[in-house]
Parts: structure tokens; sequence; C-alpha cells
């Protein structure tokens, strides 16, 4: 019941699914209140097999989207605690699959698994390059997805996505400005961008985000040549993005005070390469429907219309 | 306590070092009655953090070689309990060592991670190529280990081998000829090999396998360029072999009875692609002492010593 | 898949019952050959969630008798240990029950509970002594099975025997005697008795346990007060059953070498009670078919019949 | 750090001793300012092993009091959650402590072991009588507990206490009213009272707790007639309580609106029993110092002292 779940149920109620949200604990937050009596909620640790046993078998559930992982900066703090929630969780996940039939299990990876330096351009088969705990339990996930595809014919498959940016996301020091600009200006809110404002990114809008999971999971078996795939929306800069704001929002508040530290400058780096989506779109028929200009416009539509926290 | 623990074992008693056997049940094989009040044996489960950390801090470790694993039957028996035992053991291994500060971890991977159809020639950076779950397995604790080497600054080292041959290897139908034809024709007793003869194998010779771990551990870190390194010894069919038998051993009773059927095939295959060492030797220091004439000449000499099953 | 999972099987199949025995790996012992091809096994450890919830689901089981456990021996070897097979593996099974439907839990507990200095005569509500891991652990499956029936409306049923004796039944030293003696007498080996030949033991015999354990699952629930039962055979000293065995057996070679050590007479005075089986008839109409002579009868007719190992 | 923590780290602090505050997560929460820099805080999951050796060792413990525990609430929604926490929490802690030679836990269990309908006074051996899960995972700790001095010579003792009251208690609808009544008034808020006026309950100060855990530790062990022991503080009504509390603030706002439903009537009632003091006195010399009139006073100037959330 993450960003993701949220704009996903979402995604999956409006094709008439039914959809159950798992969730450590507590309610549905206050921007998914449109969501309160058309979704189930489950009481779901990831970690905890009777739980997701019991939940699968009480909704009679043949799909899986899980996009619950412990992030960077947990990771960070303790590595065995991400490989409890990344891997083990995983392997719950994949476990509960094949002991209770459920059909199809797509996977939330990341492109963070392409390193903190990736190269211009990334293909779906470009080497990945671990660099951090959170990166490794990522791709840990993704060759033990492979492997129960292979072994139990689960239909498992994967995305990878850059920097996902929409209503609600998270917005963090190093990481936030990509999304937070767009949804504090939206709000009538200032914002500070501490990023370089110049330093291109490799933007998806979080609906192409879940259009994707959901065609992965639609998609004809026999077309798929891999069981992972990159996911890419366009590349943009912030300095493009405050621009287009600025064409809805002539007086939105955005300061810009560019953090040079190092550390700064490997996340924006980090963010910097263009995935390329010809087999995506090859196998799956997949593209982004949101580039720059659609993005902005319909991401500061949805935050007015109630869908920020 | 398995086929490498023992022989191990014995190098590092010959180097003067104290040595722990870890196993699961029971008492030292036949085989290494030598070792019998030169070594401790600790009763200790790889899955049990409890004695993992009592063995640890009871002798004071201070390097972890760690060779247990599920072999590829066990993990095509089940993909969960290859988990449990590669990963999850894994884990707790490089729990306990950062928690108690062991300062090596060694860890025995396996060549068979470049796949069912290995290029004829692989080098360190090869990508790897996973096509069962225990080279899944095997994948993911070198990516777990060298993540917790840059997090923690465990002295994690990994090694690739090949065919891996020598007194008391396990003897099994697809993967055990190689070390087979020469452990029984030196005890006197009949073999029949159903492997292609002329399929070419990628052999190392166990007495190079435990050099070449004590060597990762006593590595100059500076010169290290990664944390996992391939190890060959040689490249032989198994006609090849029994030729050298015979000069030892000339009335050795070995017959070929060719099993052509597509699973055989496989295996040879698989087995049939070289290792570059070159990094190795860079950086190492390390190259095979035993080639094909050395390897079965010494091996024949120690099945005759009383090192066999 | 141990003595009581053997015999019960048995019992069940003559009921017209389909049978699932649980084991941790291996196959029938030749002991049990007769089931072969009649029971389902599975392959099954106790403390993996995922196997027992597989297991309960492929074959939609709806009685889980429950006797696994470490014992004695293994409970002092570590405490831990013993925990995690008898206590968190009960409480697996419990979950797989209250998660899957299973309607009846019947669980072997031990008359160990009472100490290892009962009083002459123990009731149902004769107050627990726990002086060792082994009892500790079955007193806190009863409680937490108790808690099940309470909270979940579970089926939980729990018997408490004292010494079992039977064929196949393991000999060891310190308790081997009750069952050893008759079971070596009938397979015309000679055995030496060890225990005080004086010392009273509360015997039942394998069928009448069998036999409790499938009335304790039909049980009127209406008519229960209670989860758990004593259930007792009849009181005798070795010196009265080695008379017995000669009735049958005049050539018996029984040998007694009493091993006066404290230890010794520590175990003996642990199984110096009679247990009361008032409230066992009213409630569940069982009484013990095979008395004194009726069991060592049996037992010899079994054992000659080639249930032994 | 739950309220017992809290109040018995200003007591050991108040004796000399370091002290590490174990925590799931997060900071001393406002009303435990003072304890700011004064003790070290280990972010601990008692089911997490790894944590908890890792703070053993770190800090050296010698004594652990242990009072983590999921209460009555979290146990009925989930028994295995419950199990988890309460039970496999323990285990963690006992085998901490043997593994890494603690001396001393010091466990805080519960006079609900006494069942729903206590009789009216209880002993130190009066039969425990579990009736829900929260009870029956105290129960169980208690005997692993025992067992574990029993078996492996660890210091191990319990405490059991009735209704625990002082400033901070959480103030539940069902057992809160016993101590939120003097907290409210003592922060001159209003307070209404559910419970039976003039039902007894078994008082004890949150002062006299800490007392009672700090004299187990230093207890004789030659004098210990057992592990737990039972600490009873004294037995008043709501009624009376109100009465002291308007001598002290007159214009307390108490409202009396007695909830006479079955489910308060049982909660009333499992509070109503006498809690016999002797052997605790006799083998540890400890008795309450604080009876209805000074725990009243006590707790009111503690409040207005700054103590209270």
């Amino acid at each position: 019941m993450g960003f993701t779940g949220i704009h996903l149920a979402r995604e999956l109620l409006a094709e008439g699914e039914e959809v159950v949200l798992f969730q450590r604990r507590g309610n549905l937050p206050s921007s998914a209140s449109d969501l309160q009596g058309k979704v189930s909620i489950a009481s779901c640790d990831i970690n905890n097999w009777v739980q997701i046993v019991e939940t699968v078998r009480k909704h009679e559930i043949s799909t899986i989207y899980h996009a619950a992982a412990l992030l960077s900066k947990g990771c960070e703090e303790s590595a065995f605690g991400g490989f409890r929630v990344n891997v083990e969780g995983t392997m719950n996940i994949l476990e509960a699959a094949r002991v209770l039939g459920v059909k199809n299990v797509i996977y939330v990876s990341s492109g963070a698994t392409y390193g903190l330096h990736p190269p211009a351009k990334v293909y779906d088969d470009t080497p990945q390059k671990l660099e951090n705990m959170y990166a490794t339990t990522k791709a840990c996930c993704e060759r033990l997805g492979e492997q129960y595809h292979r072994q139990y014919g689960i239909n498992f498959c994967g995305a990878r996505f850059a920097m996902v940016v929409g209503p609600t996301r998270q917005i963090s020091y190093h990481y936030g400005d990509w999304s937070g600009v767009i949804e504090r200006a939206a709000q009538g809110m200032p914002y500070t961008v501490h990023s370089n404002p110049e330093s291109p990114c490799a933007y998806i809008y979080i609906k192409d985000v879940v259009r994707a999971l959901v065609d992965l999971k639609k998609a004809d078996q026999r077309r798929l040549r891999r069981r992972i795939y990159n996911f890419h929306g366009f590349m943009a800069t912030l300095a493009q993005v405050t621009k287009v704001i600025r064409k809805h929002i002539p007086d939105a508040q955005i300061r810009f005070d560019w953090d040079r530290s190092d550390e700064m400058k490997l996340h924006n780096n980090a963010l910097n390469y263009e995935m390329d989506n010809a087999a995506t779109f090859a196998d799956l028929g997949w593209k982004p429907r949101f580039l720059l200009e659609e993005m902005v416009e319909d991401f500061i539509q949805e935050v007015k219309r109630g869908g920020a926290d």
C-alpha cells in the first residue's frame, strides 16, 4: 500500500478487477480516500508467511503485484534488515504463489541496479552493476523470480524504472526534487530545488508505471523474450520541468539552491541515463503516454483534484 | 565438513593454523581419520544462527571458509530449500562475521554460474547466465558478499571452480565420471564411464582448489581488482584422462558406455569451457600446480595412501 | 513417520482412512513395508512452513496426528534445538490448521510432564512438574494447543502416555528395557536388563496408544471436560514382564545386570506412578485392552509376524 | 523502552548502573526526556537475533530486564504474532544470555496467568489458569526461563504483578481506569471511570515494581526457593482511590459512568484477587513501600513534576 500500490489499485479498479491492498498496519492514507470501500485491505507483513498464505487463500488471488521493499536508506542502516524484507519477503511471495497456484507475480525492480555511474544508454541486457544493498537485493530478487519461472512455471515478470514521479510520492532530500517540485507547485506551496538544475534525469510518470505493470501481466507469453524489462519515460532536467510548470502556474514559487556536494552530484549522476524502450515496445506494445508536457499537466491536475498528501 | 572442507583442513594444518570443522551432525568420515585429534569439530547447522555465533566466539575464529551448500539435485527438489541453506546460510555467515569481527570470509562459488552452454572461454567478467537454482543461489551469495565488503569492510572473496576432482569426491551419475574414473582405478575397482569420452572438461585438482582458497585469504588487498576470481586447472577429455591412468595402472578396468541422452549431453557441454587465469595470476600469484599428468599421478598416490572412501 | 506414526497408520488404514505420513527424509523402514503403496509419504520438515501448507493442501488433510518431537536426549544437547522442533514445530502445525481449516489436531504429549519424582497416582489435573527441556516443550505445546482451541475453535486434543512399548520402539539404555526385553526375546536374541527388575512402571501398549489417539479425534465434543487426557495401561515390573515372556518363550535369553547408579535409579523412579483412567473412560469410553498378559502375547506375535526392526 | 523500561532505567541510574534501553525504533518519549544523554538506546527488534547479540556484545551487558511483550489485544488479534514476539522473543533473550554469558535475566510476567476468575487469594504456587493467548505466552516463557536456569545456570527470575499503575501508563478502556483516574486528575483533566467503582483491585505502584525487579536481580541465590515470585501492593476500589485523590485535588473532575456489560464485569473480576507476599518478603526482603495513600500522593507529585504524557 505504498505509492505504487495505491496508483495501481486505481488502474485495476478502472479495469474492473478486484483489488486487495497488502499493508503492514494502519489505514488508507487520506490521499487515497477515493479507494475506501472499493478495495479490500489485508494486514500483511511480507515476512510473515502465514499472513500471506491466509490472504491469498481468502481472496483467491490470481495475480500478485509486488512492490514492497525497504528502500536505500533502510538498506544502508541494516543490510540484514534489507535482506529480510526485500529478499526473504520476495521468496515468501514466490513460495505462496507456487504452493497456492497464483498465476502471475509482477515485480517492481529498479534502474538502480545499473549502478551509480550508469552508461548514457542502458538496454535490457546491459550488465547490472550493484553498488549498494538496495540494488543488490533487487537484483537477487530478479534472479530468484526468473528461477521460479524456469523451475515452476510461475509467470514472474519484472519492471525496471528509473525516476518514478507522481502525486504523493515521498519527497526526500536526495531523490525528491523530481516529483516534489511539481507537487508543491500544484499545491501552491514553495519548493526549493537542491539538485543540479541542468542534470538530465530518466523520468517516468506513475500512470505509465502502473500501465507497464498491468501490461506485463497481460503480455502474450509467446512474445516475451525475457522476464525483466526496462520502462523508460523521457529525459528532462529540472530546469526544463520548471519551465513547463510555469506555463500552467506562472507564479509557482520555485527556488534553486544547488547543493554542489559530492553526495548530491553522485545521486544526480545516478539518474542521468536513458533507457532503451525498443524491446519493451516490440514485445509488450508498451510505450510512454506521458512525456514531459503531458506528465506535468496531468500531475498538476491530479494534485488539484485532491490526490496529494 | 564436506569434500572441500576436509582437504582444506589438511592444508591449513600443514600451515600451522588451528582448524574448526563445521558439520551438521556426526563424526569425521573414515577417510579423514588422519584429522582426528588435530581439528576441532563444531556441531553447527548453517541455518542456526545461535550455533554459528557460539562456535565463532568459542574458537575466536578469524577466517571462515564457506563451502556449505545444497547442491544441484537438492535445489531442483526444492528451490526454497536451496534458498534457505545456500542464501540464508551465507547471510548468517556474513552477519556473524560482521557482528563478531571475523576478518575474512572466503566463499566457494561455482563455474556453474556461467550457464549450461558457456562460451568457449570465460573471463572473470564474462556475464553470468543462471539456468538453475543452484547457480542462482551461488550468484546471489556472490552479490551479497560483495555488498558486505562494500558496506562493512569484511574481506569477502569468492572462488569459481569448474570440475573439482580428488579423492573422496562424491561420484554421481552425471557429474561423477571425472573424479570417479581415477578413484576407482586407483582402488583396483572397475569403473564405467557414461560421459562422452571426447568431450573436453575444465578440470581443477582439489589441492589446487584449497591453495586457491588460502591464497584468496592471504591476498594483498591493494592488488585485488575484484572480489570473485575464476580458478582454472586444465582442459582434458575422459579419453585423455584414461590414457594417463593406464600409464600408472596398466590393467585398470575402465569401460566406456557412452550415454547419448540429451541430459548427459547437456551436462557434458556445461563443463566444456576454459577459464582464463590471467587476472588470477596477476592479482594473486596463483596458477595451477597440477595439470593432467601431475593430477592423475598425485590422485592415485593419495588413494593408495588411504585417502579415499 | 516414527514409532507411533507407523502403528497409527496401520490402525487408520484398517478403519478405511486415507493416510499421509510426514517425514523429514527417506523411505519407509523395512519393518513398515506392509504400508508400501497404501499410504502417501510427504517429505516434510516440521520447521518448514511451506512444506506443511503444501502437504495439507495437496492431500486435503482434515486431521493431523502430531507425534513429531526431539526427545529428551536431543533437548538436553540443545534446549534451543528442542524449542525449535517441538514448540515452533507445533505452532506451525496449529497455524496450518487454522489457516487451511484442518478440523482436528491430535497431539502426543507425555507423562514426563509429571516430573522425575511423580506422585504414586496422577490424575488429569495433577499439577505438572517440569524438570527437563523435553517435558518443558511438551507442556508449552499443550498450553498453546488449548489456546488455539479457545481462540480459533480448532479441535485440539492431547494425550499423555507413560511408558509406551511395542515392536520397533527404539531401545535406548535408560528407557529401552521395557520394550526391548520383549522384542529381543521374540526375535530369539539375548537381552540384558539394566533397570531395577522390581521397580514398577506405568506401561501402555502401542495398540492402546493409537486407539487412544483415534478415540480423541472421534470424541463427542460435548462430553469433553478437558483437552488433555492421561491414558494408562497397567503397572508391572520387569521381573513380572519376564515371567510372562517365559510362558511363551521358555528359553528366552534374558539376563539381569542391575545398574544401581543414581542416574538409572532416577529414570526408573520417573516411571513409577499410576495414571488414573476414570475421566478418560467417562469422557471418551476408552480403557486399555492390553494388560500385562495380553500385551506380551500380542507383542511377541507381532514380532514373529515381521513387524520388528 | 515501554512503561516499565523507562521507570526501571531511572531506578538503575539512581543506583549508578549503566543502562541500555532496547527499542524497536524511534526516540525517547517526551515524558522521558530526563533520561536523554544518560542512557544508551539500542535499536533492537526482539525477533532479530543479530541485533540482540550485537547490542549485548557492544555494551557488555550483564543483566537483561525483559519486559517486552505484545499485550492482550495484540495476542487476541493474532495468536501467532503473540507467540513470535513473546515466546520466540524470550527464547532469543535466553539464548543470547547463554551464548554471550549474560548472568541475569529478569523477566516481567503477569498475574493474568491466574486466570479471569482468580481465587480470592493467590500464592506463588497457586496453579495458573491460562485463559487467553497473552497469559499463555507469559506462562510458557516462565517455564522456558526456569529450564534455562536448570539446564544452563542462567540466573533467570520472574515477577508476576497484578495491576501496575504509574505516570505514563497506557490508558485503555478496559484496563486503564486504575492508572488513568489518577494521572488525568493530576493533569487537571477530566476523567470518566467506566469500571465498577466498588470492585476491589490488586494494585502495585510502578516504583514498587522496579524495586522488585532490581531486588530479584540482587537476591541471595541460596535463599531463593523458586524462580518466579508474586509481588503484591495493596487492594483498593476505584471509589477509594478517588477519595484519596480528592484529598489532594479537591476539585478533580472525576465522573463515574459504570459500564455494566459482561465484558467490563469480566475484566473487573479478573483483577479482584489478593496476592500473598509472605514468600517474597521471606526470600527477597521485599515488601511494598507504596500503599494506597502513599501511591496516590507520589503519583500526583510525579505527574506535576512532569513525568506524564
